[in-house]
């Protein structure tokens, strides 16, 4: 009984000592990326001399390049190629163009064409406007009210949603949904009110694809005041669109994920992912999606070198390739992952913007969930409090599907979707102080988990 | 016994029915303010029509038109200025040039005096730079290397302090403190490096007071980039500095606090206070600092009328006038509740900026907080989770004074004091989603409050 005792007394020291101790890290590591850290000039370098990088381009080769070499200067035992072939889309030259009720003329508005979309080969393409709120009521309308029409669907993002991105779970739908569900009836092409939360005319591109049993008609979205002004005038009655553009899907492109690594000391064979996404939409410079989630990820590399720190399992930077218009690079680590066999005990992605962190999303299996909240209040000191949602990311989905545990940065998302996939996403609307805290709620969980495994 | 136990159930039933219409009652007014709020827009009326509103101003007696008449627009059941005698500093003209050691020539820089200096009377003041990092290497100077010089204050705001506003505390008492030290010793100016987190250039100004035994002598704030350029030559030695400015205090004005009121239908006599300041430095447009704090706080009336509740308890908003450089509206107010003898159950401020609300500040008698906090998980579905800092704000401490609970709102505090005090505190700079969701957590605190006492 006593040494049962003294085991337990042994035991509980050990635990408040070790908790102490992590503590202790935790700051060291936050003071580091928050006096020292390059997370945000990294971020300047990418958004300024490179810019947007859609799959494919030539601003994505570059962006490789910029990625390994970042993640050298890191100080990555090791850095390497990992090779994905991914969908080459280019925009082109897009126009439309609105004639309202009693008006003789066409005005051009801003838009842009939903990404993946077909063009109109650089014709111009003239059709009355159908406006619908939603999908029932595009569901209730005659096929002669469709057939050779353009399709407005004027659904609004929610605002009432407090999680913007349950909002654009509800909204984002309609960006994949309409332009399918349009071509099978007949119509002969559509406009979108832009998945946005913003007060401003910023049109959002964004992923789509065509059923194979579908026609591709173009898809274009207008920002919110467009759609506002849109909507009136369809009220009326008697909106002519025309649409012209030259966008279209190339070939397949050979390009990569860059990956570093700091090779475990005790278990180099069990691998921590912390990761983000190199490409971005051909509009604005990717700085919210994804710049930040890759240089935070690479400070987590710096950091715990530049602190002389050793994890005993290996940690992995991933930068993937492709996530907005294919995941390519995605599934090519799980893939590989897989005829590797390698062991991941777990996959973080950062890919929800740069701002304030607040939580981090835990999708696992309960008794490991146990495992890293027992951490959480190491969290509290820097804003992260909420990890009560099940989110990983899109890259590491692939990974989640073969059973590896995953965790998603949560930053405060109240502006991310007023500058998600616009030319408005660019690195002046990233703050330096929130961008490096991300990259501190990233570094903690890394360290905690290459030190104790999970 | 069985009437006992009838009764605790009948107590528990009843206080599970009041929680579950109070988180109706909370929904129902975070949808009114996210759909069809309107400070925002007040906001941008604001800080776009009249922009900056320095105490004595014009600028400031067009605020004053301004908030009475938004208030009125909000549907207050009465709405009345509170007369404030206010000081009338005025910046006038100012120039700070620096002379490198082997320079030939001066240079023009960046900066802003502190509010309420003394100017050079546009005569040209020239001196000689020491650089002290802190107060304690001011401490160890010789008297001879102080006087008829320019001392420069190079304290950093420290970026591994995490709650931006607790740094704030540690390097905002330059402000006021290196000013007084160094005219006690004979001084012939400061330069101070800015109260500033921003990885920029933009000057900070704000608060000062002169000790009445001191001889008053210019002193002016640089940006952090300019900052680091002198710290690196004053290195050198050799730095000389010219300091020309026009700045001066002027006579007291009349001003006034504008208060909007809901008069309780119960407890007509008992007083809630949500509040903002309307005053803001005469640099930017005031938009965080604080004319979110004055539309979140007249948004509350607005949402609670056009939700028709009638409140038991009286709700007043107050827009004081004179936060930045006096708060001699605090007073007034507090002086004038003093004399009528008015009972006010919470005073809550906004003046920590329109951004994603985190918390609320509680400032009270523990069985007063207890009350407060049994509200908590009602706050939690709006991001709203950090009960744990006592603080109020600036304008209500008066009535903090007087024995009066108070409450502070808690915005996301990482972007603010790159902002604060500077050009770059403009509308733009605020998020309407953000701004929104600290009306949502304001009006949801005076609405629990209103309704069930404190």
């Amino acid at each position: 009984m006593k040494v049962k005792l003294l085991t337990a007394a042994l035991c509980c020291a050990f635990l408040h000592t070790q908790a102490q101790s992590d503590s202790v890290m935790f700051k060291r590591i936050a003071d580091e990326i928050m006096l020292n850290g390059t997370c945000y000039e990294n971020l300047r370098v990418l958004c300024k001399t490179i810019g947007h990088r859609l799959s494919g381009t030539p601003q994505a080769a570059e962006a490789v390049k910029w990625g390994q070499k970042a993640l050298e200067q890191a100080g990555a035992d090791k850095v390497w190629l990992q090779p994905v072939d991914v969908p080459h889309w280019v925009r082109g030259q897009e126009k439309l163009s609105l004639r309202f009720k009693g008006d003789k003329d066409f005005k051009e508005v801003p838009m842009l064409s939903i990404g993946n979309t077909v063009g109109t080969e650089g014709k111009p393409m003239q059709a009355a406007v159908v406006m619908v709120n939603d999908i029932a009521e595009f569901n209730k309308l005659d096929i002669a009210d469709i057939k050779g029409n353009i399709i407005f669907f004027n659904y609004r993002f929610r605002q009432d949603i407090i999680n913007t991105f349950e909002g654009y779970g509800d909204a984002g739908k309609y960006r994949w949904l309409a332009p399918n569900v349009a071509a099978a009836k007949g119509a002969a092409g559509v406009i979108i009110r832009s998945v946005s939360t913003g007060e401003d005319d910023h049109p959002h591109t964004g992923s789509m694809r065509y059923a194979d049993t579908v026609k591709p008609i173009p898809a274009v979205a207008v920002g919110n005041m467009t759609a506002n002004l849109l909507e009136k005038e369809c009220r009326k009655g008697g909106v002519t669109a025309e649409i012209n553009s030259t966008c279209k899907m190339l070939g397949m492109v050979r390009s990569y994920n860059v990956i570093g690594e700091i090779t475990g000391t005790e278990h180099p064979e069990k691998i921590v992912v912390v990761s983000g996404h190199l490409d971005s939409w051909d509009v604005g410079e990717g700085a919210h999606d994804d710049g930040a989630g890759c240089v935070q990820s690479i400070e987590v590399v710096r950091t715990l070198k530049a602190l002389g720190i050793r994890p005993k399992y290996t940690i992995r930077t991933v930068l993937f390739m492709n996530e907005e218009n294919g995941v390519k690079g995605g599934h090519a680590y799980a893939d590989s992952a897989k005829a590797r066999k390698e062991n991941h005990i777990l996959a973080i992605e950062s890919d929800a913007g740069g701002f304030s962190p607040r939580g981090i999303g835990l999708d696992m299996k309960p008794e490991k969930k146990e495992k890293i909240l027992a951490y959480r209040k190491l969290f509290y000191p820097y804003g992260v409090y909420d990890f009560d949602h099940e989110e990983g990311g899109v890259d590491i989905s692939l990974l989640q599907r073969q059973g590896v545990p995953v965790a998603g940065l949560l930053p405060d998302p109240q502006r991310y979707f007023d500058l998600h996939h616009t030319r408005n996403d660019v690195f002046e609307q990233v703050n330096h102080r929130e961008l490096k805290l991300g990259a501190v709620t990233l570094a903690g969980l890394v360290y905690l988990v290459s030190t104790h495994g999970l």
